[in-house]
Formats: C-alpha cells, structure tokens, sequence
C-alpha cells in the first residue's frame, strides 16, 4: 500500500480502535488525527466538507480520499490478507457478524457506555434516559447471543482470528464501562483473553 | 453455486428483497419460505434453533449452511460478479454504504415505514410514538445525504450498479410508505429509475 493511510479518529471510540487493532495486527502503519466529538469536531462546516459529509469519525484517508465507516475501514486494510477469510461462505459469514456488529451490538453495548460513562447519566436527555432500560436489555440480548455461538468455538468465523473477532472485541472488551457484567459470558471472556493474546496485538490506550 | 439456495423470508421486508433483487440481477435461482413476522414465526423455539438465533429474517440457507443479514447474503451471492467492484477502493466504499445503509438508513427509513405502513401509528407504543420525531428527522438526513452524493453521479460507487445500490434502493423505494417525499430528492428519483431499468431487475411485489 503506497498511499499514505491517515486515520482521522475519537482515540477511545472502539469503532476507531477497530481500525488501529487491523492495522496493527496486520503491521500496517497508520498516522493519526484527533478529533474531540465531544465539542463537536466532527459537525464543522470544514469536516463535513472536506472528511465525511455524515459528520462522523472514524474516516480511514488513503491518499486524498477518504473511506467512512470503521468497518468498511477494516475492510480495506485486511482485504487479501488472513483477516479475511478466502472460502466465500466464511468470507460472508465474517461480514454477517460484521453487519450484526453495527446493527444488533453497536447501538446498545456501545451506547450505553457513551452515555454512562463518558457523558454522565446525568447529562442525558429524557429521551435518552427512558431508552435505557431497552438499550440495554438489547445489549444483554447480543452478549448472550455472542456467549452461545463462542461456546465451544475458539473464533467467530472458522478457526483463525477475521475481521469479525476485531469488530466485536472493540466495543465487547469495554462494555462493563457500560455497566454490562461479562462475568455471566465466559465463552465471551476466555474469546477476549484470545484476542488479546494474538501478536501485535494493540490496546485500546496505546 | 451447486447448492441449494433458500431464502428465509417476510417478501414485503426490503431487508429480504435486497436478496431477491442481487439474484434476479445475476440470474440466480433461489427457492422463498415465507415466515409472518407479525405473527412472531421467526421467534419460535424451532426458528430460533434451527434458522437463526437472532430471531430475525432474512437468512439465506445455503445447502445445510445458514447466512443471517441482509447484506452479508447479498454479499455471498455477488462475491466475484460484476456488482462487487474489482478495485480495492472502490470494493470498501461499496461496504461503507451498506453498513451505512444499516445503520443511519434503515433503522429510520424502513422502521417508520414498518411503523407507519405495516404495523398503524395507532398501534405503536408510547415509546415508539415518541421516537417517531427523531426517526424522521434522521430519515431525512439520510435520504438529504443520498440526494447530495447522486447529484453528478449515477451510482454510489463508480460507474456501474454495485450491491451499494442495491442495498439502499431497497428502502428507499418505498420510503414513501413510511411518510416521506421524495420529490424533494430529485438525485434520488433519478438513480431509483435508473436502478428500475436495470435488465432483469425485480419488484419487491414480483
């Protein structure tokens, strides 16, 4: 990859450390451009003009173009290498849970520590507030489903680590800041000290 | 594909006509099982064992194998054809619209028209009714954002339909069902006819 590859990114948002982890366990190196979302970095007119016009991060830049969606991102970085699985039934199956990821998991596991810790319970609005109990029965939904298809697998996907293992550790390793207890998901817990075990393996903080 | 495809399906789901539409585009057969979502067929005990543990349709069943998510099914089939872009770039920011598709799109786009359409404004929670307001004003920002990206282009990605156009015609389509305009859209209006005028394609109703 010639290009220069820049990732514009919320250090702590797991959809950014998705793209950092691919990048690292892929030894591909990345520069990187901070956002605050908290004080609405990513909503100037200059950012949705010239980054992403859905007022967003993370947005992979290759050259002079720029690719959102974390795991789309993912996706560019690992395509043709062994995060991407060649039988084409696995290789959909790996987007499957990619898909599910955004759908079913993102939106509630990732939320709800958005909200709890990063906002503060007491800065949501009513609206916010009264989705709580359902985001997070939702949440609790998606980390049993996790828990039961990991029972007796050592990845989601075949028997190696893809992209679907890194886009549902980045929010899945921090959900307890969320106020999830993964205690109740062993299968969940010992795929979480895999992932972590893999080379090159990045934290979150790092 | 020697095996056998089926398509576990609600036919009036856009979510389940993606599926659809890639096959009719590509000339594959597949056979349908309709399930009643409103009646809760795709959260039996047998459906949840045997077809998906995420109690949800569509899913493609290929030979004795099961593919969950709209997107990933269509990805399955088209993998290698001409609606998934050959060039690396071009391939990832078709996957970038899709998962947009899933979660800017449709959580607003097809659930008010589920909302609306399917289930009847009179039927809806309390919490439903007070989500409606910002689900359409998300849904507007979507279909706003869509008609910004189409002005000049005739496709999402590059010259040709890929499964990015797909994805996205599915709901949009219908989006007036759920109460939105789309005259206020015009690069919207022209890429759906165009997407209408693609040899072999199929209504949702076909």
């Amino acid at each position: 990859m010639p290009q220069q590859l820049t990732l514009h990114e919320y250090a702590l948002s797991g959809n950014c450390y998705k793209i950092r982890l691919t990048a690292a366990l892929l030894g591909i190196p990345l520069e990187r451009r901070a956002y605050d979302i908290l004080k609405g970095e990513t909503r100037t007119p200059g950012f949705l003009a010239g980054v992403n016009a859905n007022g967003r991060i993370p947005v992979l830049q290759i050259g002079d173009r720029f690719l959102p969606e974390s795991n789309a991102a993912c996706f560019y970085l690992a395509d043709g290498s062994g995060l991407v699985p060649t039988d084409a039934f696995d290789r959909a199956d790996m987007l499957r849970w990619m898909f599910w990821e955004q759908y079913n998991h993102e939106p509630n596991v990732a939320t709800l520590r958005f909200w709890v810790a990063f906002l503060g319970e007491d800065q949501l609005t009513a609206q916010q507030r009264e989705q709580l109990p359902a985001r997070r029965a939702a949440g609790e939904a998606a980390l049993r489903l996790m828990d039961e298809h990991l029972d007796g697998r050592a990845f989601f996907v075949g028997d190696a680590p893809s992209l679907a293992d890194i886009a549902l550790y980045a929010y899945t390793h921090v959900a307890e800041e969320g106020g999830f207890r993964l205690s109740g998901y062993p299968s969940v817990q010992a795929w979480l000290a895999r992932i972590a075990a893999q080379p090159c393996y990045l934290p979150i903080d790092a």
